[in-house]
């Protein structure tokens, strides 16, 4: 992570008068101005990494820079901010993370290490802070407020009270509390959330909401409790209501969630739409490399009918103001040089700027980041997968009560999650056979196995049936499963799972496709069991090849086969839920037995 | 002055759950939406001094507080924000100051106490925070930052190096530096404006500029170094350019100055307006009793053109977030509860609201404060008035240089600023019969002596000669001389010249008026010499008793002759002054001799 140039006001001072040279003048640009509207033609000189000077032509320019860039009448614009991210979705380190959205013209980031956080608690935090300082852009940190989400139903790798969430915010580059999502709690004034909440408010940080659907007297408990923004607004008129009432709206367009209509419909209903800035959230490394970071949501804002200056505003200027950042997001003598030199304004989601700086650095050209090819990112060594409860097979073995017969009633989690959505929606059941004490799946394209085990050596699985997954023979393993992240494991034999189950403890995580009992693939994520430490392109690939493998195994095209086996373990979503310790129902974490 | 409250979050919460009941609601209001734009219906719940809940009509709202006021259908808009004033200005002291502006809808005020600072250093500063304590209305500080305006030609009461700076910065209520009128220091990194900026930048503090027709890379210069604001634009076209760069820019419709054209026109033609927001910086006492406060400026804005929901915005959310007032400027839950209840929106520069409340408490209803009338001001007596120079009434005469002869080449002061203001004006002189020593003015209509005196006990005094004073007899003195304000009198004879200095040093300060010898009314303005005690009505009074008493000694209608005599010795104007010291050229403070 670059960290804020230091200011030499003297120096800044005698470089805007010209009394000393800048190091560099971008010239022949036109400069977008995301304060007041507008773009206009002219030059910005920089030193120490801070614009000391945005003059406009003929204005009696004192001389140029030791380095000029000739912008080619190109648009120079502030670098994006992302209001909110996870850098594990992209299963890239931070530090790779870094190198891959910079060349879309992100150049700070506010991040939620919330599955890291999970993972390995504290020390997870710190890698993250860490890696990020060997990346090309600004990663800050918000110190996750629920970890573990649902501590009564589910084991992770760590705990956070109040005090590790004190410990975080008291770090360098730790700007507050991220996304508030226990939002029951805290219009309840439960106590853990109210004592994490009060950390934060002590500091004055910045309190990161997470409210969908939130609205009326809710909404409005949530906001006098602290927290300041949303990322999950559905709708319009969501929008209008959270915005009104002074809460920050964070316009996303993530691999798995989009609401740019709504965003765009509700800035065009409001007079004033500063509330309203950019997330990713959630975007996988195969997007990131494709389809962009924070220029893809703008692109998006843009394609919903705004104008691409207001969409650069929302993930710039505005994400500033949000964030109290009073020397980003705006191009202006004292700020910091974070710049992006673009060829249009009409392709933001699409063209990769010409150039990005980061105080005033060169950090990416031509689409690529500066410093030629990356490499693999720095990590520790350290294996996060321990799985003691798993010896043999038959641990995977679905073992029906003893009185049962020959039919047990067993529950079955069903993977479509929209079928889960519906209000009404409760946990299915199947009748299926036992023979020597096993329920057997008779029909493995209909139903498969699933198996949730802790992977942090404190033992303990559930295991149940899952429907609508669409494997047709084998194992999918994952070490990515929200949000405890403990080992998720659907299959229709056990000696596939098991291999698949052994080989991601001995590789310290990832996901792996097993079939006949043997190792077909493995996606390796040694970081946690959640992040490769391969630049994007290789990474990209090596789930390319993952994915063609777990084709072999199924039936139909489910293109979200991943994202559905990492999601089916998430406490924090309505409908049926499998954790380490049993079967939960979402709504109330009531507990569903596994056989009738 | 009202402290923030202190939040209690869980009765927050629960109050806008509907759990416990609040202490006021405001229902059937239509609330000014300054966040997003626009009025809408409602009802807003408060507690503890902060809004629980705004709730939208038929929203099932939960019961109701245990006092509940009927709006009547009238607005509710939050209390107006002044980013920049004078209190002196006023001469009022801060606890009646604040009762006179709480009746116009002004519920926070951000104070450059740079007059008291002059006269009283450090300890003026203090009393104007301990006097604020007692008015109704929040009055933050701003540290001064050029006391004296101009070291090398004046001597004030106090000098403020970085060290006084940085102690007032320390204090509770001192939020920043106040207006950074040396821009030539600044630009040219001048070692005392270097350091005394630095105070600031060190502890992230707001930094008032001051920067009349400041552009091109002076401006970058100014901004870089660090000042954030400006109050003295006066065209469209300055603001743009300022304003583009990020510079918050404060609408003024001052008892002295009014930009409200130049400022609507800008808003007009900016895209984005966020950066206009309002300060009355000098108001009298008569102003505010008759024409308001921020409420004039706002509706001066509106009587430019724009709307008032958006002057409203103007005057508070805009406000508000120049000084990263987080719980200031909007109605929303969580903020605190500054709110007004205004009749009609058409009428902002006219009629004052129908009720003010400042953290939930009423303090204004139908223009009156609330707590019945006001009385005197709480100040401790001391007097700052020091004249030992004067002794006799020969202390006023002009004596004329030894080997002059009967005639003698004075410099004559021009009392008309405007004629002082073009680019090539020198100073003007006169020849004058000497008798007996002694440079007489045998035309006391066109003009008359001038004498500004040390008043701090320094000794010493220049005297010279004024034209386009309008003066005819007798007179004028005054200890309201910016910015050091020492002792000004102008008059056409020694002895009521002395008659009036000797009764101001016997009162401590103030205007008098004297006539052949004799005093003929004084305004006591015993705080500093600048501020009475009386409330705004009865002080409002004797100002016009006084003018009236002044009508008689002059020729022609000059209504703004108290202004005019309290500006003729202030250094940071271009043109000729006065100072205890000499006179001296305004634009590079060389020394002009009062005889060639």
């Amino acid at each position: 992570m670059f960290v804020m140039p230091k200011k030499n006001r003297t120096r800044l001072v005698r470089a805007a008068m010209g009394e000393i040279p800048c190091d560099l003048t971008i010239e022949n640009v036109r400069i977008v101005n995301v304060i007041t509207g507008g773009t206009f033609p002219g030059r910005v000189d920089i030193i120490d990494g801070v614009i000391a000077a945005v003059r406009q032509p003929n204005s009696g320019d004192p001389r140029r820079g030791a380095t000029v860039l000739d912008g080619k009448n190109a648009f120079l614009a502030p670098g994006f901010i992302d209001t909110h991210m996870h850098v594990e979705s992209t299963m890239l380190a931070p530090e790779n993370f870094g190198k891959a959205a910079v060349v879309w013209g992100t150049t700070t980031v506010v991040t939620d290490p919330h599955e890291i956080g999970n993972v390995a608690g504290i020390k997870g935090i710190e890698f993250m802070l860490r890696s990020a300082e060997k990346s090309p852009l600004r990663q800050y940190v918000l110190a996750p407020s629920c970890v573990p989400a649902a501590p009564s139903v589910e084991r992770s790798g760590a705990c956070f009270t109040a005090d590790e969430i004190s410990r975080l915010l008291d770090r360098e580059n730790v700007l507050g509390i991220a996304e508030i999502m226990d939002y029951l709690g805290v219009c309840h004034d439960d106590a853990r959330m109210h004592a994490i909440i009060g950390e934060g408010l002590k500091r004055c940080a910045f309190l990161q909401g997470h409210a969908p659907g939130l609205s009326g007297k809710e909404l409005c408990a949530y906001l006098a409790a602290g927290p300041q923004s949303d990322h999950e607004c559905h709708s319009r008129d969501e929008i209008l209501e959270k915005a009104g009432l002074g809460m920050r709206i964070n316009a996303r367009a993530s691999s798995i969630a989009d609401n740019a209509k709504a965003a765009a419909e509700a800035a065009r209903s409001m007079r004033w739409n500063d509330m309203i800035s950019i997330c990713t959230d959630d975007v996988h490394a195969k997007d990131l490399l494709k389809s962009g970071h924070v220029n893809h949501v703008a692109g998006r804002l843009v394609e919903e009918g705004l104008d691409p200056v207001l969409a650069i505003r929302m993930g710039t200027y505005n994400a500033a103001t949000e964030y109290g950042f009073a020397d980003l997001g705006a191009i202006a003598p004292g700020k910091v040089a974070d710049l992006q030199l673009l060829g249009s304004l009409e392709n933001l989601g699409m063209e990769k700027p010409v150039s990005v700086f980061v105080a005033g650095k060169l950090v990416a050209e031509n689409g690529a980041p500066a410093g030629g090819k990356p490499g693999q990112a720095w990590y520790e060594q350290e294996n996060t997968v321990k799985l003691p409860q798993i010896g043999s097979p038959a641990d995977f073995d679905l073992r029906a009560p003893e009185d049962c017969g020959k039919a047990a009633n067993v529950v079955v989690i069903n993977a479509d999650l929209a079928e889960q959505l519906s209000p009404d929606y409760r946990a299915q059941r199947a009748s299926l056979p036992v023979r020597n004490g096993k329920v057997r799946i008779d029909d493995p394209e209909r139903l498969q196995y699933i198996c949730v085990a802790n992977r942090y050596g404190a033992g303990g699985r559930t295991i149940a049936v899952v429907s609508n997954f669409g494997l047709t023979s084998g194992a999918l393993a994952t070490t990515i499963s929200h949000d405890s992240h403990n080992l998720t494991v659907v299959y229709t034999d056990s000696a596939s799972a098991f291999a698949a189950a052994k080989e991601l403890e001995r590789v310290g995580g990832g996901i792996c496709v097993a079939k006949d009992g043997k190792v077909v693939d493995t996606l390796r994520l040694p970081i946690g069991g959640l992040m490769s430490p391969l630049p994007v392109e290789e990474l990209a690939a090596e789930i390319d090849r993952l994915e063609d493998a777990l084709s072999e195994l199924r039936s139909g095209k489910r293109d979200d086969v991943l994202l559905r086996a990492s999601v089916l373990a998430l406490p924090a979503r309505p409908g049926v839920i499998i954790t380490d310790r049993g079967v939960v129902f979402g709504d109330d974490l009531s507990w569903i037995p596994v056989f009738d």
